[in-house]
Order: C-alpha cells, then structure tokens, then sequence
C-alpha cells in the first residue's frame, strides 16, 4: 500500500452562530457544495486541536496537528518565523519576531509604520551588529516583519516582549521571566541592541527618503515571541513520511521549515483573501507525485474572522468550495483530510477554544452518514471527538504507517 | 444485585468497507438479525482498544479491555503462551513461544514443518535439557506450537527473535536488545539450546519416521515474543468477581490464565471457521450460574480478516449471528457485551488502529436508538467513545461493583 495524504487546513475556519446569518455559522451559511460532498463520500469528527478548553494559537494548534507536543516541542514563535525566514537556529540562540514600527519621541505612532512594503535595506543595516560578545543576526521577512536571533554564550528566552502591542504608547524595555543570570545577560544586551537599532535605524537614508516622500519611518524594532532552539524529529524521522508545505503565510511556511517539510512556491499564495486557492490545489495534485504527504494551507478565513466580517469569511469559504473540484484530479486512492487549526468567532474577533470539524475523505475511510462540512454536522461523525495530537495517529492508520503493538 | 456478565470477544470482528461488499464491511455485508435485534435492545458505542491511532496486538488489546495497562502488565507474549499451557512462570524466568519447523542446510523450509498436528514427543526430549546452570522448561502447544520457559539465575527478556518470521531464509542467532550480562547470558545460553535442540530433533525416532513417510521433519525450534514474570493481580483480586474463559486459541485460553480466569474445556472449539460456537455460547449459558464474569472468546474473523477474505468473513460473521439465540437461555438480567480486540481490515491483511463497535445488552443498560452492530451504526451510540482500559469500569458499573468517590 503506497496511499499518499493531502492535508488541508483552513486557518480559523470555524466559528460561531452569526445572528446575521440566521444564527448560522459563516461554514454552515456558505454554499459549499464541493466540500459537503466531499462529507458526504467521507468521514467526520470534531477535533480541540490543543484539548477542551484551550485557546489554541496557530503556531501551537499546527504542531499539535502535526503530532507534535507542545509541551516539549515549543518555546514561543521565534524559532518558527526564523525557520520560516531560512534562518538557522543553533543551540544556545535566542529567536525572536520583530516588526519594523515607527516611534517618535519615545512613543510608539505606528507598529507596523504605515505598513511598510520592504524592510530589507534597514534588516541589513543591523544583520550582524554585536553587543560585547553577543551577535544579533537580523533578516527581513514580509512587509514590516523581520526575524532576529540572538546568538552567545549564556542566553535566555526567559524574557518579556518588549512590544506592547497597541499603538501610543511609550517604548519600553525587554523584562525578566525569572531572574537567571542568563535572562539577565540577554535582556541587557537586547535593550542595548534596541536603542543602538533605533539610532541606526533613524540616520539611515531609507527612513530619510521615506519621510521625505511623507511616509512613516520604519525606525524602531519591536520584538516578541522568545523561543530558544529546541531539537525537533523531523516530520521524515518522526514519520517516515516526505513531505510538503504550500502555504501564503509567513508563520506556515516556517511550521513546514521547523518540521523539515519542503516548503514549495506558489505564486499568488498571498494569505490574504485575494490568494489564488486553485493555484495551491493544483500545486497540491502535482506535489503527490512526489511527496506522501502535502500540507495545504488557507489563511485568509482566520484574518476575516479577526475582523469579525462574517459576510467576508462566509464568501471566501465560498472560495475555497469553488477550488475543491481541482482536487478530484488526485489519485483514487488519496487520503484527503480538511480541517481548521482553530475557531475564530467573528463575535469575538479572535481565536476561541470552540472544536473544529475534521472530514476524512478517501483512503478506505468508513463513510458516515454526514453529508455537510461543518461545525454542527460533524459532531455526530464516525470518527467521533479527537485531540490535534490524534489526528496524525489516525492518518497513520489510514497510510498503513503504525506498528504492531503487541502480537 | 447480583449481576453476572458474559462478554464475547469477537477477534479481529471489525473491519473497513470493501468494495466488492458494495462499500459495507463484512459485519455491515452480513445478515445479523439476532446481533441487531440485541443493539436495538441495548445500547452502543466505540472502543479504540489501545487509545486512538495504536495498533492492537491481540494479547495487547485483551489485556487492556481486561484492564490490565500493557505498560505495567505486558512484557511480551511469551508470558501469556505458558500460562495458557498451564506452565508456571516464576520470578526470574523467561518465557518465549516456539514454532517446531523445518531445518535444511540451516535454511528454514517451513516455519511449521508442513502444519504438523503434534508435537508432544518432541518436547518431551527438549524438556528439562540444561546448558550450565540454566534449565529449559518445554511443553507442546496445538499443533506446531510449544511453550518455552528459560529458568536460571540472572536472566532477562532483553533479546531479538531468533525467529525470522519468513521461511526460506537461513537460520539466525538469538541477538540483544541492551548490553546487560544477563541479556548477554540468555542469549548465550539460549543460542546453545536452540543449536543442541536441532541435534535432538534431527536425531529423533519420531522425525526419522516422518521423513520416512514422505513429512516434513519438526526439526527446529524457532522461539519469539520473549517476556518475564510479572507480577499481575488476578481478575479475582482487581474486581472481586469470580471468572471463566471460553475460547479455542491457545493465546485467549492463556490470557485467561494469566489472569487467573478458569479455563473451561469447550469440544468443538478450535479457533477456526469450522469452531463449534454454539457449544461456546452453551457453555456460557450454563457457566452464569457458577461464575460472576464470563469470557468468550471466538476467533475466526480475525484469520479470515488476515486472509483478506472478505467471503469468508461475512459469512462466519452469519454463522456467529445465527448461534445468537442460544444466550437467550442466560439469566434476564445478565450484562450481556459484544465487541472486538481490534479490527482486521481485509485491504490490509492485519490489524489496524480503527476502532471496533461495543454493544451493552440487559443489566439495566440505557438503551439507545441504535439498531445495527457494526462500525458505522455503532458511532452514534449513546456509550459514545471509549477507550480500552473504560470497559471493565463501565461493567463494573453496571454490576454494582464501583466504589463511590467523595460522598
């Protein structure tokens, strides 16, 4: 048995009832006929990527998925965006995200300084500064995002963000988690690399041409999501499995970096609404040649639901449903699993610890009597309720991957 | 109260759906009116034998539906093939199960020297043999099979089979899986034994006899599935209920025993499509009035499952069904429980880790709406999903055999 799996994961699909929408949810009001036959051919569950009650991140929610513990495998978003940037993690750095944000007078005007487009210029202006012995590597990732690491002897990532995140309010100093000696010793020389950035980042002609054109300058970094180098069995060592990741999204691509899958380029991949979703699933149809297992990933519901435009997520759930044809032209026999990191209630704004419905489709699956992909059908699917950390296990099962155990 | 159960285990009952089956599994492809009429009476559920995602052994899989925790009761099948041969395993010894096949050239021809039928006078000229300090146990099993006990100081289950599993391949030394000197010693030993045996067999009356008749002499010992005493509380003592074991196979007679069950002699009971399962289910009839708890065990879908026979299973699955009626003779109020140890999908010719369907039958049970037993119809059960180590608790229940917790 050589059965590849296509794994699909729509990031914050699900949701809650929307009164808008007759108390339906953006999933359940959309016209996705694709998907629910896909229900209708397969077989479904609910899934708490992270357990009952816990609030995943996606970052966290897609290691779970992946069959990874974040109780061991996890130490803040830092390692992953670096990953995602190709930037190499060594024992002892201290990894963190950054985003390019303007400050005038010691007061923070704009985390993002007016969205920037490139903060490559500047990234490179900082790539390799050194406070005393400690090195601080410094690449640019999309828009406003760049990936630090801080790389010596004696390092910590037991600090606090020195970002606030919201806006007009003054800059402040990184801060200890506990009081090591190693925290201490990296929470110094960050604030001293921060405010020598700032000076840097302020001279440079860049930021002068920019505010000459009346654009923000991108002039201060702030930094968060500590996590220091962590040794992860890759997804072929743990598996067995080679594998793919076709993503828009930053974070995603450095999910698939992290585990060691080979991230691939989609052109038009934008994680924003606009993505070309049929350029991944073709992507996909083509990559199951080569790979046994591919991940797919769908950003842009989870941003909608961010910002609570349940007509927006209920349209561009109508999207992806549109693209799902395209997948038909997978071999016969392909496992295809769809599900979602996370639900991010439009109500909310923000992600909740509310399931999210899985479908199996393919691959000898024990077809159920659901018919409809969504938060409320598939409670009463065949594969019942299961955490993030049993879905690979189960995809397994379905590969011809697990051992004996026992005689 | 005085509730009595009677759970029939229904080996390897489960399976995927088979499309020459119309895409039902052989127990949804069978006519199992009296199975059914029992689900719609009682109530049903799921059961993942080992926890999601594993692949249960059959010896595993039993253990835990007996709640015993493989990780603390289970060190290896050998254990559990001499109890079920009546042998005693004592603290220190190693227990292994044997095959008597056939050697040429120190090439294994045949793993079972031609499906031999007895191997009694074979083990009796093994049996007792020393190498050093250390004395070989060796009993005969059904047909090409025998129970192995190495007894002696300073021993360990730390070895690799000598068994390789495959015919037509050379024969191979008993290897370590740690670099301990009992490890080392067992092996050493056991090697000597395992070569001094083939002299004896080679040389013996009984395999000269053979040859002359055109057989196939049972000239070697292959031995696997290495395990030590453990020490295990008896079925007795963990539940307080006295206990009977109805089965064929010679591994589910030795669960039983290793348990502390009795083991009851059932004529006609072979492990084979051909077993005798109305006698089995006589006997358990008959059985309630002396014991608290009553295990039957029946074997065949497994094999076929094994087979990929899909036929053949269906059909045994009917001739289960059609013996049914005879546990309407058992007391009204008795606890009546089906499931299986794990499915055999017939695609795959092995166990996999899809879950089996369970059904509670009398014993004040909610009954739900389900009419069917089988893997679909069962995930909508009102006893929803459970794992392995839950059956004996909800048994226990339902015998008024649970202690409060609180007050």
């Amino acid at each position: 048995m050589l059965r590849k799996a296509v794994v699909v994961i729509c990031d914050g699909l699900a949701d809650r009832p929307v009164p808008e929408l007759g108390n339906l949810t953006p999933l359940e009001a959309a016209r996705t006929p694709n998907l629910d036959k896909l229900a209708f051919e397969g077989e479904c569950g609910m899934m708490h990527t992270l357990g009952r009650g816990k609030i995943p991140g996606s970052d966290t929610a897609h290691l779970m998925i992946f069959g990874y513990d974040i109780a061991t495998c996890y130490s803040g978003r830092g390692p992953i965006e670096v990953a995602g940037l190709g930037m190499e993690l060594r024992d002892g750095d201290v990894a963190l995200r950054g985003n390019m944000g303007t400050v005038v007078d010691g007061i923070i005007t704009d985390r993002r300084a007016g969205r920037i487009r490139v903060v490559t210029p500047l990234c490179e202006a900082l790539d390799g500064m050194k406070i005393g012995d400690v090195e601080f590597v410094v690449k640019p990732g999309t828009a406003h995002r760049a990936g630090v690491i801080i790389r010596g002897k004696g390092l910590s990532d037991a600090i606090i963000d020195a970002d606030p995140h919201i806006p007009d309010v003054p800059i402040r100093e990184v801060t200890l988690t506990d009081n090591s000696p190693e925290a201490k010793k990296t929470a110094d020389v960050l604030n001293k690399f921060l405010a020598k950035a700032h000076e840097v980042l302020s001279d440079h002609p860049f930021n002068k041409e920019r505010v000459a054109n009346g654009d923000l300058p991108a002039n201060y970094l702030l930094v968060r999501g500590s996590g220091q180098y962590k040794e992860v069995e890759s997804f072929k060592e743990k598996y067995d499995l080679t594998s793919c990741c076709i993503a828009g999204g930053g974070l995603y691509k450095g999910i698939g970096a992290f585990l060691g899958m080979d991230i691939l380029d989609v052109p038009g991949a934008t994680a924003l609404p606009d993505t070309d979703i049929e350029a991944k699933f073709k992507l996909a149809v083509e990559s199951v040649a080569r790979y046994d297992f591919v991940f797919v990933h769908v950003k842009a519901a989870d941003s909608l639901g961010e910002d609570g435009d349940f007509k927006g997520k209920k349209e561009f759930i109508e999207k992806i449903d549109l693209a799902v044809p395209i997948l038909s032209g997978l071999p016969k026999d392909t496992l295809m699993v769809w599900t979602a990191d996370h639900s991010t209630p439009c109500e909310m704004k923000a992600h909740s610890a509310d399931p999210v419905p899985v479908l199996f489709h393919g691959g000898a699956v024990r077809a159920d009597r659901i018919d409809a992909f969504n938060e409320r059908a598939c409670t009463c699917g065949g594969l019942g309720y299961m955490n993030g950390l049993d879905l690979m296990p189960e995809i397994q099962n379905l590969l011809g991957k697990l051992h004996l155990v026992g005689a």
